[in-house]
């Protein structure tokens, strides 16, 4: 056992204390009633910092809630620069009625520590905080240059993010990025996601004759939108369940055999997700599991559309306009904007001439990967081993992490998420808990991937 | 001349200010606020009735605002008796400051009267009112028997007319029905409408996962309902503008080469047709005029579509439900109850196994068709001819008219649409107009109609 391995253990009472105040704070971002105490949150992060002995310490502003900034340089320049981000806001609590015990006033049932924010991501993040104290406390230093970012704003959209790291790209340069904000594939499964998808999300809106029409006196002769609009949105994928947009697969990274073995060892159970959803069948491209569609393909689904009369009973009308919200995750190594200018070109082609189809570009996301054989990968596979004393397995994920690919695109920084929540935390929903096991061990696990990241084999 | 064509012509100003007086009671039917002056203008009908020597005058209560019903039996049985429909409610003014002058002040410009009601429908019914008085003035007796039926709940959907037809079928009793609330092809061309179409009129609700899911984390493994529900419309026209629906097509009567030579003669014009929607491109049933199409040929439109995330912006949603209004123009000799099980079985074929698809139906409306050789057709057609001196032109209409189908399905009496108006009347919009032309032309072809329809040739 390292030294710091039994501080950790000798600190436990202690460090689960702290984790409780920390939790008490009603850190709401979203919430304008909680911003005393959004603000109050974002000093205790920072105070819990200088006992971390982490130097430099800065609650700067964003015009919204202020990230705290704190970084300890002293490893010298042949070590690593590791960029540690979280975020001390929580989700609101509401409905608050739905909580077996107050959501503010962390209780310990059966190993999990109940509260607002335990896995989202206070639980989490504390756990980097109470790393490098570990460290510092038995070995004097830490083995790499450290960089705390920890955002108050990740729970409300996140909205001054990206200005805040392009104005800030010096302070925070760094060379790997970790982030623990997501969650284990299965309870004692340590799971290190190494690929998220991106997003190119679009509004199309599909404009017929220049006002409503009584779809009897009209019914027939004039193309209709909402129909018009349902046969372009039912050419955009094939009936392989592809999607139909030419070129959008030319810059698709495929699987790689050693992935999709991986994928296949997980414990997925496809009766037991098809239950939980509620479906009698599942539906995607030909020729890739589930998971590999989730994952690791582009998808293409309609968020939303809207078009005549939609309330109840009835009205006979032709209407003008038909819009829809048409978004399309992405894969390395897509780009959404290149994806925007394929599906428009696509769209264009096969909108009949009775109709104007405007293809609205409303926001992008690139994807993300970080090679399973990179140093970063490699450094948290054997942290987790060593913490948890299981093997890690890997995953990618469906959905996005916007700060991921603004590390990568601003600060050139691969990003390691090593999350360390279970399908069973309840984040954004009542009775949000997190494993004290995977407190415990995290803690462990960030101060080894340290360590681990440090060391010159992977140099 | 006749007699009661110079009585007519003698009365001509008298006619026009009692109009002016009916016009000047804003009985809008849809306004509470306006329930005094609409149970006023009921009155107003009644002793209008009254004073053209009708019998057996009543005001018939609804349950909402009541029928003004009349008759004069005389005649006797060797006669036909003639239903004469009509409406004295009217829409709602607003806006007015879009009105040149005020809505219920009656004002002459350029041989046409303006005020809200004029065309629609206050000034065809007067002239069936006026038609009668002249007949009886000048000849002491009318060629055959009439009644009455003047309703005062048109404009706000005549939600109490179907009960009271089938309540009172005997009192309604009839060889035929006319009704003068509908318009001609274009100015100076007499038109009689013989068909209409009807309408089986649905909603599709595909629901798939029990929940609205993250479009990141279940994306390209879920099947998506506004997806499908997008691919199930796609299927429902096919690639030659055809409802793909088996069996849709099996009953449709088909149009006659004397039809589509007689709408081929219409002054209809696309160029100005498409110039006024402000489309660049008419779609439709091929092998079918743009007339053909909305007159006589079944047609499906979306009415209404609804799901997921609609507002501003971006929501990354798999919605759980997705919703669509779906309507079929049916056609002699559709029925609306045969077409909706069509097309829920076609829907329920082509719905994949991933969703639910529940198509409930909403309302139906039978389609009308009245032969064009037939004796009321024949006697309109010489009315019109000898009241304005053209040849009629025949027309068929895209959408339903309410009555005409009840009076088809309760009273089994054959309807003749003898409308007068023009147009560029403006009905329900500001500064609706009635031509004085087609007014004073319209009493006369009511008179006509109704010596015609009892002349002995036609029995």
């Amino acid at each position: 056992m390292e030294k710091f391995e039994n501080y950790i253990d000798s600190k436990k009472e202690i460090f689960l204390e702290e984790l409780k105040d920390f939790l008490r704070i009603p850190s709401v971002s979203s919430q304008s009633s909680k911003n005393q105490d959004t603000a109050r949150c974002a000093r205790w992060v920072a105070n819990a910092l200088k006992d971390a002995k982490m130097e430099n310490i800065e609650l700067l502003e964003t015009g919204g809630h202020p990230i705290v900034y704190a970084d300890w340089l002293h490893a010298g320049e042949k070590y690593p620069t590791i960029l540690i981000y979280g975020h001390y806001d929580v989700q609101p609590a509401e409905p608050l009625d739905l909580w077996s015990s107050p959501p503010f006033e962390p209780v310990i049932v059966d190993g999990k520590i109940f509260a607002r924010g335990t896995a989202d991501d206070k639980g989490q993040l504390y756990t980097h905080i109470k790393a490098v104290e570990s460290l510092i406390e038995t070995e004097g230093k830490l083995p790499c240059n450290i960089k705390f970012m920890i955002e108050g704003e990740e729970e409300c959209g996140s909205s001054h993010l990206e200005d805040f790291i392009i104005n800030n790209a010096k302070k925070l340069e760094c060379d790997y990025a970790i982030v623990s904000d997501t969650e284990w594939f299965a309870e004692g499964l340590p799971t290190i996601c190494y690929a998220l998808r991106g997003i190119c999300y679009t509004e199309l809106t599909v404009t017929g004759p220049n006002r409503d029409l009584h779809s009897g006196s009209f019914g027939g002769a004039v193309d209709n939108p909402i129909n018009v609009l349902c046969q372009i949105i039912s050419k955009l994928i094939d009936e392989n369940g592809k999607i139909a947009v030419p070129g959008l697969y030319d810059k698709v990274l495929e699987l790689s055999q050693q992935e999709r073995d991986a994928f296949k060892k997980l414990p997925y159970n496809e009766e037991k997700y098809m239950k939980d959803l509620g479906v009698k069948a599942l539906n995607g491209e030909k020729g890739f599991t589930t998971l590999e569609r989730n994952w690791a393909r582009p998808s293409l689904d309609v968020n939303g559309i809207y078009g005549g009369y939609t309330e109840e009973g009835a009205k006979t009308v032709l209407p003008s306009i038909a819009t829809a919200k048409i978004s399309i995750r992405l894969v390395a190594n897509q780009n959404s904007e290149e994806v925007y200018e394929l599906l428009n070109k696509y769209i264009q082609k096969i909108a009949p001439d009775t109709v104007k189809a405007e293809l609205t570009y409303i926001h992008g996301g690139e994807p993300v990967m970080v090679d399973m054989t990179e140093k970063p990968i490699k450094a948290c596979e054997i942290a987790l081993k060593k913490a948890f004393g299981v093997e890690p397995v890997f995953m990618r994920e469906g959905g996005s992490i916007g700060i991921v690919a603004l590390f990568g695109s601003v600060l050139n920084a691969p990003t390691v998420l090593m999350g360390l929540g279970l399908p069973t935390d309840n984040i954004h929903s009542p009775n949000e808990n997190f494993s004290l096991d995977n407190f415990y061990g995290g803690i462990k696990a960030s101060a080894f991937f340290l360590k681990e990241i440090s060391n010159e084999q992977y140099a």
